[in-house]
Parts: C-alpha cells; structure tokens; sequence
C-alpha cells in the first residue's frame, strides 16, 4: 500500500519541541522564526526531514506555515484546514491563525514591537514571498534575518534527505528528446537576451532533461537544481548518490552533474543576465546571485508553459493510461457496488481496495495523491484523508466521494465519483444532477483561441447557481505527464487568466457539498484540442476538450428530467464510449456490470 | 426628427484643408499634427465645433484620430470602421490605418526621422493617451510638442461652442440630492488624504450635481470641467450663458459658478494632494498641475462607481421609462408588422416611424443613440447608420436588425430586436435561436457576489460557440440614468474586471452576424440585484439580473425545438409580463398585435 492511515503526529509531541526551538531563538537573539511547510521546492509534497511544520507543530496539512514568538506561535492555514488544525495542533501552544484572511505581515505586526528580529531560512521561502512580507512590514520597526534552520538544530532524529534513483524518462514517453527542449528553451533565453535561467521546480527539472525520481511521496521527481545555459547546455545539481551510468548516458555530454553544494557556487559565478522566477526561486537563491553582483532579470520558469502544453506521444500516453486506470475503476466499482449494501464497508476499505485494482494493472508507479473517500458528512470535507482515528461505516444512505488517481509512467490520471450507497434522497439526487450539468457543460465546450480558464469557470457553475448553490473551489486544475497531479498554470478557475492551450490537461470536477450531510463530486481530466469542424459554424478556428476519463457515473444519482436533451445525449455517448473502450479490458464480471450500468438514459 | 440621414462630409473637401494645415505645420516647424476624434471631455458625441477629425478628413465615425505628417496622413480606425473610412476619405490624400493592430507611436516611428517634432493639442488628448504614446517613441528621436489647435486656425466657418441650457435633475428623479452625494464623495477624498478631485467628464459633474445639459446631442450633459474639495463643495467651470436662477437655486451656495476661462487658474492655485483620473484628465490638466507643483495623486474619478450603481428612485425611474419605451415600440413594431409585407418600407422609413412612435409618448427629450435599422446585408454591418446614399428597400426573406433607445427624463432605454421580414431561411432561425439562448442564459443567471463581467460573458456566447459560431463584441455594456447609453464601468466582457454590483445597469445583447447575408441581436437592458432566495438554496447571498426592457421577441424566428424546457419557460414567462405591463399603454390594434405575438410557445 502506498496510502497509510496512521495519524503521524501527536499534539502533546508540540510543546516541548515549541520551547526547544525558542531557546534556539533566545540563543541568536531572534523575536520570531519562521516555520514554512514547504521545502527549497515549493511542492505540495515533501520529504520525511522536510516536514519541519508537522513535526514542531503537529499540522499535517499540504500547506500553511508557523511563526513562532516567543510569547505566540501562530499556525497560518486556509480555509481547507480549519477544522482539521485544531485537532492536531496542542491549542495551549499553537494558535490557528486564518490565512490569508489575516495575513503574515499584519499579525506580526500586531504581535511584535518596533524593533522585533524575525529569522527565516531563505532557501524555504520564495523571493516573491519575502518581498512581500517585506512591503508589509514598512515602517513597522520590525527587520527580518537571514539564518540556518532553527528546526534542523533541534530535530534529533531528523531523517536524511531522500535519495531515490534518477531514472530516464524514455523519448517514446516524453515525445521530445531533452536535447530538442534545451535547444527550444535556449532560443528563448537568447531572444531575450539572457544567458541563463536558474530552475528550481524539480517537475520542471525533471520535464526539460526527461528525468524521473522518487525523492517524495506522489509526484515521480528527484530533487535538485539546474541552470539552463543560453547555449542550451544544463548543470544540473543533485546528490550523486542518485545518479547511475544508465542516467549519465541519457543526460550525455551537454547535460553535467554536480552534487547539490555546488549550486551556490555557481550562481555566484553567473555572468551576463541570468532569468529567475521570483515566483519559485528561493531568497537565497536571489541572494546569491545580488551578492556576486549577477544581473538578474524576472521571468517565468521557461519550462512551466512548455511543460503544460502536452505534445501527441504524451498525450498518447495519457490515453493509455486513461484506459488501464478506467478498468481498474471499473473493476472497483464493481466490487463496491456488489460489497457495499448490509453496510460491513469502511472508508479504509474503500481506500485500500481501490488502490489494489490499480496495483492489479501491474503498471502502478505510485499513487497520484492520497484517496479521498469521504462518506456521508466526510464528503463535505473538500480534502478529506481517512486515518484510524477518523474511519468511519459507510451505511445506506450515505454518499460516498471518491477521488483519487493513479501515477503510470505513460500519464498521471486523477478521477472523481460519488456513489449511492443503497436508497438516497430526492435532495441529494437533484444536487447531484445539477453537479453533472456543469461538469457536462464543460465537457462539450467549444471556445474561440484566447480565452483562460476564468472565461468558462461560471459554465460549470450555472446550473448549480439558478438553484441558489455553489463550489469553494475552482472547477479545474492542470495535470502533469507522469509528474504532479497538481500542475500549472493552466487552471479552469476564476483567479485563472493563463490562455488555453492545445495540448493542456486539465480536471473537470464541479462539486457540491453540505456541511455535516454530504458531498458531490464528479471529476474527468480533459485536454484541450483544435475543435473539430462543425456543419454550419463561422470559418474561425475553436478549441474544444477531449474527455480521457473513463469510468461510468451513477444513473442512480441522476434526476434524468431535469436534463436537457443535449446533456442526456452527452451522457448517453460518454457511456457507450466508457463500456466499449473498457469492455475488452475488464473481467467478465465487471463487464457484464459496466453493461448494465452505462444503459443509455 | 432627431436623426438626419444626410452625408454631411464630402471626400473633396479633405485635400484642400489638409494642405492648409500642413501650412500651418510648416509655420511652426512641426513634421506632424494630431487630430482626435475626441473633444476635452472624451465623450462618444462631440459638438459641431470639436468635430475636427470629420472636418478635415470626411471620416464621421465615433472613434479614430488622424496623424497628418507633410507626406503622409494616415487615418486610425478600429474594426468597426474599415469599410465607412474608404467610403468617406479622399484616397489621393487620407491612408486608413489599422488600429490598435498598428499603433501609433510605430506608425510615426516608421514614417518620421530621428528629431521629427509631432504637435497635439493637449486639451484633446489624455494624460494616459499622451503617456502611452511617450513611451512608445522612447528612444526614436521623435518628439511631442504642446500647441494651440491648428484646425480650429485654418477652420473659417467653425461653429460657435454649445450653450445648452443647464436644467436641474429633480431629487424625485436623482434620487439623491447633490448636497448627499457631494458629501460621500468629500469623505472618500479625506479618507485618502486628498484636498480635492478634478472632474472632466460631464456625465460624471452631470451625477454629481443632479443636472443635465444639451451641449451635444443624444448624451443629456452639460459641457464644463469641477473641482470637487474634499469640504465637499464644487466648483464648475461653464459658459455662464448656460446658467440661469433656476440653476443657481438648484446648486445652492455650496456649489460656484465660474466661467469656463477659469479652470486653468483655478488648477494653478490647488494645494495638497489631488486626484486625477490618468484615463480621461486631458493631458493640459495635468500639465498645468504639474506646472503649479500641485501634488497630483491618480485616482478613478470617484463619480464613475456611484454614478453606475443606480439608487432605488433611479430604478424606478428605468422601470417606467421601459414601460413607455416598450409601448412605443410595440406600436412601432405592430405597424412594421402590419405594414413591411409587399417591400414597400426603406430603412430610413424604419427608422422615421420608431422616432415617430417615440415622439409620441411626448416625453421623449432625445434618442439615446442614432437608430440602427440594417436590412439584409446591412444587419451584419455591427455600427450600420443608414444614409440616404446607403438606404436600402426591405425586401421579403430579410432579417431586420433594429437597435435604438431613448432618452427619457427618468431614463435611458436601449433595445434590439431582429424581426423576419416575409419568410425566412432554417439558417436564419437557427442562428436567432442560438442568440436567443445566450440572451436568456444572462437574462435567468445567479452568481456569487465578487463576479465581475468578465466570469459571466461566456454564458450568453455558449449556445453559438458549440456550433461553432461567436459574435466580436462584448455582450453587454453598462447604461446611465437619463445620462449616456454606454457609460462605464461595469461591462459583461472578456475584458471587464469590474464587480458587478446592485444597481448597476447593463444591456444584454448577444448577436451573430454573416457578412453580406444577415446580422442578428437582441438586446434587453438588464439591473444587478439581490438575488431572491430560492427553495433548497444554500445561505450564500448572491446577485442576479432583473430585466428592464418589454418588447417581444419574433417567435416568428424561433426554432422551438431547439429550446430547453427552461428556456421556453423564460420566453413564455417573458411574454406574458410584456403583454401584462404593456397593454393598457396600446392603441386597440397594437393590443391585439401584441396579444398574438407574445402567444405561449
């Protein structure tokens, strides 16, 4: 099993660790530090000895951060993590603090006299971040200080820093060979006139050299640094530890290997203008390259819309693995629907299974991210993991929310169903069914070049909205080719203005969710594609989404009369689509189940 | 009659007048001049006088601006106008040029050497246009140089500048008194540490101090500059032949009178900080504060927001200006029923008769815009005005696209319809259903509170769109209370962040449009409010739009079957309130028309 269930920190664990820490405060004369859950990577993953947040504080969520004073420690988390913080946190140590609602600057504003010293480790922290910390602190007396991890000081048994093997990512996966995107990037560079570009994302690392690791749980990267030069030659910084002669012999002579330490002395030794992304270069890394005097020049990671724009063999792949992950669901929920009435089922059960009809393909690298399966008021919980603690009977009546993917070296997938368990209500069918318009309204989209995803969130909404409801979360997130499942810039939300593009992949995962009774969520991943021709239409060109998920959507739950004819017809196809990809892959079971299932409306 | 149908420029006349002003270029040792469209007060209607660019080039559209160099002299103007611009210019003389594709700052780069000197009268330009043209010529050697109007110069028989009387805007039609809104203003000026806000545009003064003007046509506003003081008293800066006692009462102490001469002076002699709105402040104003040491501060004239949030008495005031205007245009409607068949009508009798019907409630004060009656072909030319060389006889198989409004003292109104004239072609119906769809999509939205135009525009195009089909124009603009037909600046639109919000009212009026066949729109104005609750709702407050304009809708062009249950609802619903609001305010025989027309489908 990738997926644990434990709960991995304890409350009482905070305490004493919080005082440890303020006496290494004391000890450098510091106010305040700084606690961030991220790494020098800006992930949504970190490795074991980067999970400093959880470790001091108990807070296991995906992001947040601590300041720690000497008096107060705050735990900044959003909205996702309200409910969950305070079970984790030991309340007479931490406060929750609700970000961004309250933000850093005016917190510690209000917590700190003029003159307070506030320590951070600058590879943890973002330039863009700390620019702004700054601009909020104007004037207010108060000074930030650059220093080591107070956390590595006091963590006795801290783990070593991953080291999982640097795999090729073969060119009849990645459909370009590393050399051909050094050359694309390093014609970028030199059209603006740079001669280099610090990366420090290690999914962009990993898509410009054609690389995989296994440095974090979930996303299929190694960590590291590079600098792509002008002349598209790469450095690229990692342990060696991790690197075999099969991995050199891909990389080949244009592509050097350093071990990590060697990345501060070269950008100090950077010459002419160098692009950083001030988004996700650390401070550090924006420091050095001030201090030995290098021109830098704000940018956009160059590989971040590349990356984003998946190119056929990719997209290929994604089908692919669209239809291996769609009978392995298939096939679970086939299982779950033949195991789940008499209510023996827990969510853990529902978890574990699922992952094993994926393991079944026998293609399984990893989970995409940890399986959501909230059942009943669990569903409401937009980003609810089952531990022991929280495991709970799924009984009839309930809703149960199932999200999850899987990570195959041909594509990433990443799919939502909610199920009836035995007879449900009229209220949960309708609010169900006007989930699906939107998520069939996405999906039959067609839409001029130029729009961004914030152009066609409110499709995915309407439905919902003439009913007096919606979603507190976007519509739709890109996804990465065998990289993070979470993957920009790409995203169908209203904070979105990134222009769609061919070759994008995005999630179509409209939801609804009722505080303490249930949650809907139905998620295909689509990919953005030259519209086909339509009788009729204007001699413009358009572009329209792709659906690659395949797995059928419970009839049970929809109220087929408050479909139009259109959106039934959709609905109809989807499912003819779904039995006849899947039913040659399927156990003469499932089959037989899918059959009944995707029955045309 | 308020519109004229006469070409009232002639292309012979350009050569000759161009050649005059280049003597005068020549005189001040200018290579170039400029020649906007635009008056000091950047409205979309300027007075004769102001009317410059169509005086000297023969181009009478509402937007553009001429460069004249000794060589060349291009003529800038968007989409709109392409096929206008070569009718009305002497070709040996005028070259069109395509704006924004080419701007102009690259335009006077290719055409002038290093050292060019291009004059501009600094009272038509504004602070923005002349900065954004600065930065475009950085580094070229050409230069900008402020000069009196060179036009008016060589212009013998200018007209005289307007003197419309100033008429006060009654609170029962204001809704508020000017002393209440002169105060909330004066307060947001404190609270940002400003002594005083500078006011250009007359639509903004004409809110600010409730009175209305008839300085140009169609646009009820008062020709002036203010300067609002942060003790919320307001100074303006007008012809005092304009001013009569009813006015002075009306303005009160609080209010001065000063001729128009004195706005300089009064600029030169500001102190403390003082907003300017960098988008409409001519450039001479910012000028002369800069010139005086005035600490200018950029800011949104602060009546643009208050202005488009329309108070309850506004409201009301539209909702009976609709009433009125919806009758008229029911009998208007009725006699092109009754009269079109046998292709008898021109356009210019369309238009005739509307103003006829409009006339005839006898509160009509003037059009809010001149009538759009295309015919045929002529209905794809988006801004078609008919004119007595363009004129047209209606024939049967047209579509008849009409777009006008009115300008009542209680209200503005706007309003499309697209009428079949005899049979029409499947094609024809097809497309007006698809329009009809999006209408009816804004027309029945809910939404959160925080969306702006922009996250709402693809609801009224998605019918279109999935058949390949799309319009280029936004879908809605905001409209004034007795003040101008397209006024800022809330807008549905790609391109509009602006937060809608109660009160604001906008039109609604999605179209398609096939080149040399037919054009299609229908247009409803629209006012945000609080969205009434609806059962099974979620305790989320949102917002939604109630329809302001009753006129029916041709069912003669609407395909039924298309139509989803709900929209057929909407339409049906639509119907009956237009015959129920509108019947006592027909003639007998408009009654019965109308009665058969709005018929359930």
């Amino acid at each position: 099993m990738f997926q644990t269930f434990e709960t991995v920190t304890r409350p009482a664990d905070g305490p004493p660790r919080l005082a440890a820490l303020r006496a290494q405060m004391a000890g450098l004369a510091l106010d305040g530090f700084l606690v961030p859950r991220a790494d020098a990577h800006q992930g949504e993953y970190v490795a074991p000895r980067d999970d400093r947040l959880a470790w001091l504080t108990g807070f296991t969520g995906s992001a947040g951060f601590a300041a720690v004073l000497q008096a107060r420690a705050g735990v900044f988390i959003d909205g996702r993590y309200r409910v969950q913080v305070r079970q984790q946190i030991a309340p007479e140590a931490f406060e929750p603090v609700h970000w961004p609602e309250t933000q850093l600057a005016d917190w510690l504003r209000q917590a700190l006299p003029d003159g307070g010293v506030v320590g951070f480790d600058p590879w943890l922290h973002t330039f863009e971040q700390i620019d702004t910390l700054l601009k909020g602190l104007e004037n207010s007396g108060i000074t930030l200080s650059e220093t080591d991890n107070l956390i590595d000081r006091i963590w006795p048994d801290q783990p070593a820093p991953p080291h999982g093997l640097i795999v090729p990512h073969p060119d009849d996966l990645a459909g370009e060979p590393h050399l051909h995107k050094r050359q694309r990037l390093a014609g970028q560079l030199r059209k603006a006139g740079q001669k280099a570009a610090v990366l420090t994302l290690p999914d962009s690392i990993a898509w410009l050299l054609n690389i995989r690791g296994s440095d974090i749980p979930r996303n299929p990267v190694p960590h590291g640094f590079a600098i792509l030069s002008a002349d598209a030659r790469v450095t690229l910084f990692t342990d060696p530890a991790k690197c075999n002669d099969a991995l050199r012999a891909h990389l080949g002579d244009d592509v050097t290997l350093r071990p990590a330490e060697a990345f501060e002395a070269a950008l100090r030794s950077q010459t002419g203008t160098v692009r950083v992304d001030r988004a996700s270069a650390p401070f550090r890394v924006t420091g050095l390259l001030n201090e030995a005097g290098v021109d830098m020049e704000w940018g956009q990671d160059p590989c971040i819309l590349p990356k984003a724009c998946k190119n056929p063999v990719e997209i290929d792949g994604s089908i692919k693995a669209h239809l291996r992950d769609g009978a392995a669901l298939v096939e679970f929920l086939f299982w779950l629907d033949t195991t789940l009435p008499g209510g023996r089922l827990t969510e853990i059960d529902v978890v574990t299974e699922l992952e094993v009809c994926r393991q079944a393909t026998g293609r399984l690298r990893d989970i995409s991210f940890d399986t959501i399966a909230g059942s009943g008021p669990h569903g409401a919980i937009v980003h609810y993991r089952v531990s022991a603690a929280s495991n709970r009977a799924i009984r009839d009546g309930d809703l149960l929310l199932i999200d999850s993917g899987g990570q195959y070296r041909d594509g990433t997938t990443d799919i939502t169903r909610t199920v009836a368990v035995g007879a449900v209500g009229d209220e949960e069918k309708h609010c169900f069914t006007r989930v699906l318009q939107g998520m069939i309204a996405m999906s039959r989209a067609r839409f001029p070049k130029g729009v961004a995803g914030r152009d066609l969130d409110a499709l995915a909404r309407y439905p919902l909205w003439l009913a007096g409801q919606d979603y507190d979360h976007g519509t739709g997130h890109g996804v990465g080719s065998y990289l993070c499942v979470h993957e920009g810039p790409q995203r169908l939300s209203r904070v979105s203005d990134v222009v769609l593009q061919p070759g994008m992949i995005l999630s179509n995962e409209p939801g609804y969710y009722r505080e303490g009774a249930f949650g809907i969520r139905i998620e295909n991943l689509i990919v953005v594609q030259e519209a086909p021709p339509v009788a009729g239409g204007d001699d413009r060109s358009m572009l329209s989404f792709r659906t690659l998920t395949l797995a059928p959507i419970d009839l049970r739950l929809v109220s087929a009369d408050l479909l139009s004819r259109d959106e039934r017809a959709w609905l109809n196809a989807y499912h003819a689509r779904v039995a006849r990809e899947l039913s040659s892959l399927l156990s003469s079971g499932a089959r037989d189940w899918l059959e009944r299932v995707t029955r045309p409306l």
